[in-house]
C-alpha cells in the first residue's frame, strides 16, 4: 500500500509546471485551457466562501509545510513547486505563494432587465477589477465586456477585484449589437454632454456605459445611449480616472433608488 | 564657432544615463536628487501648460528624429539615448519615448482651512495617482501624504495622476500631528459606522482621511477625525477600492457645496 501525498515539483521542465505558467501569466490563456489561475489565500478564500471548489491547489514548497493544512478539506488535487521555481510562476508585481485552479464558470443567460455595467474596450486590468469591485458593492451583478476589455479573468484582473469576481454574472467578448438586447435605459458619461449626474433622475434599473480609458465610449456603443451625463468636476481638471467615474455612478444609482422610494 | 546639438548617448556607462536610470527606477531617488522624471508626453505637456520649465529633455533616438522638433522652444538642454539604451531606463510597464527632468517645486505652506486630502499609508502608486485626479477635478487642491505613503512624485503616481500633481500643492511625508493643525472638519469613511454618505450634511470645507488599502486610517489619524460616515453598499459586497471610495467621497464633498447654497 502505497501514500500518495502531493507531487513535489522541482524541475523546470515539469510539463504541468509548465502549463500552470502559460495559465498564471498569458492573460488569456484560461479561455484554451478552460480554467483559471487564482492566485494568492484572499482571492482562493473568496472562491471557497461562494462554493467554488478547486480542481487543483498549488503552493510554493514553505508555504505548503506552513499553511497547507489550513488548505486541507477543500477537495482538489494538490502541487507542491519547489522555493527556487516559484518566483518564475507569478506574473504578478508581488507574487502571491499558493493558488487554485478552478474550472472555468459556465457562461451565464444575458438578462434584460438587471442593472448592468457594460465595459467598452477597457485595457488597464487594475481600473476593470475595481469596477467589478463597485459593481459588486452597488448591486450591479451583471457584467458585460465587449471584445477590446482586458480579459476579465487574467491574473491582473482577478487581483484587482479581489473576489467580487464570484458574486458577478461576466459576460466576455460581446459586441455593442449584444447590448441593444438589454430592455433598460443604457446611460452613457459624457465630460461635456447631458444632464449633471448629481441633478439627474437616473432610471433604475439601468446599464453604465464606460468606455476606454483615452477614447471613451466607441461610437456603436454611443448610439444605443438612451441617457447622457455628466459628472461635475468643479475643480477646473476634467479627467477623472475611469474605474473613480464608474464607482461615482454607480453610487449614485444605488442611493437614488433607495432615497428615491 | 561650434554648433553643439543634443549629446547623443550610446554608452550603458554613461554618468548622466546612469544617474537618469536611478532617478526613473527608484521610487524615491527625487528626494536625493531634488528632480523629478516626468516620462511621457502626455504628463510633459501638462507640466508645460502650468509653467514648468524642464531642466532636461530627453529622447530616445528615434522620437528625437520624429517628434523632436515639437518640443523645440521649450528651453532646457536636450539629451538623446540610442534606441538600444532606451529600454532600459523606464520602470514602466509600457515605457514612453521621451520625457522631462524638472526641479522638485517648493514645498507648499500646509493652509489651514483649505479642501484636503489626507493620504495615510496608501501604498498603491495607480490608487495614489487615481485620488489625485479625483482631488484636482473635485476641487481639494491640496494634498497631505503621511509617511508611508506611496512616493507622490515617482513614475508611476506620476503616470497615473495624468499631469493632476500639477494643479495641486503637495506635502509628503507628514504625521498624524501635523494633520491636527487643520482648522476644518475631518471626516473619516468606515465600513460599518457614522451615517451614510449620500445622507449626510456634509461639511465644507472638509478634509477627507483615506486610510491604507487593507487596514484602513491609523488610530492616531482616526483620532483626529470630527466625523465619520460609510458610503451604503446595497451590493452586499463591502470592499469598495480605496481609490473608488475618494472618488465617491469627494464627489459628494463638491456636488453638495453646489446644491447647498
Amino acid at each position: 500500500m502505497t501514500t500518495s501525498g502531493p507531487l513535489l515539483v522541482t524541475s523546470a521542465a515539469n510539463v504541468q509546471l509548465k502549463e500552470l505558467k502559460r495559465l498564471a501569466q498569458d492573460s488569456t490563456a484560461y479561455r484554451k485551457q478552460s480554467r483559471i489561475w487564482l492566485e494568492g489565500d484572499h482571492l482562493c478564500r473568496a472562491a471557497v466562501e461562494r462554493g467554488v471548489q478547486p480542481e487543483l491547489m498549488v503552493f510554493c514548497e514553505s508555504a505548503w509545510s506552513q499553511t497547507g493544512h489550513a488548505w486541507s478539506g477543500h477537495g482538489g488535487k494538490q502541487l507542491i513547486v519547489s522555493d527556487a521555481l516559484w518566483p518564475g510562476l507569478s506574473a504578478l508585481e508581488s507574487p502571491a505563494r499558493m493558488g487554485f485552479v478552478i474550472a472555468m464558470p459556465a457562461q451565464p443567460v444575458l438578462q434584460k432587465d438587471k442593472p448592468t455595467v457594460v465595459l467598452d474596450g477597457l485595457q488597464d486590468p487594475g481600473n476593470v477589477g475595481s469596477i467589478l469591485r463597485s459593481a459588486a458593492a452597488f448591486g450591479f451583478q451583471q457584467v458585460i465586456a465587449l471584445k477590446g476589455t482586458a480579459a476579465l479573468w487574467s491574473a491582473k484582473v482577478l487581483r484587482a477585484g479581489m473576489g467580487a469576481h464570484f458574486g458577478l454574472q461576466l459576460h466576455e467578448g460581446m459586441l455593442a449589437a449584444d447590448v441593444g438586447v438589454l430592455d433598460i435605459p443604457l446611460i452613457a458619461t459624457s465630460s461635456h454632454h447631458g444632464e449633471f449626474l448629481h441633478e439627474a433622475r437616473l432610471p433604475t434599473p439601468c446599464a453604465w456605459l464606460l468606455g476606454h480609458e483615452g477614447q471613451g465610449v466607441s461610437a456603436a456603443l454611443a448610439a444605443l445611449a438612451t441617457h447622457s451625463v455628466r459628472i461635475a468636476q468643479p475643480g477646473g481638471e476634467e479627467s477623472l480616472n475611469v474605474a473613480s467615474a464608474a464607482a461615482i455612478c454607480m453610487h449614485a444609482s444605488a442611493t437614488f433608488k433607495s432615497s428615491g422610494a
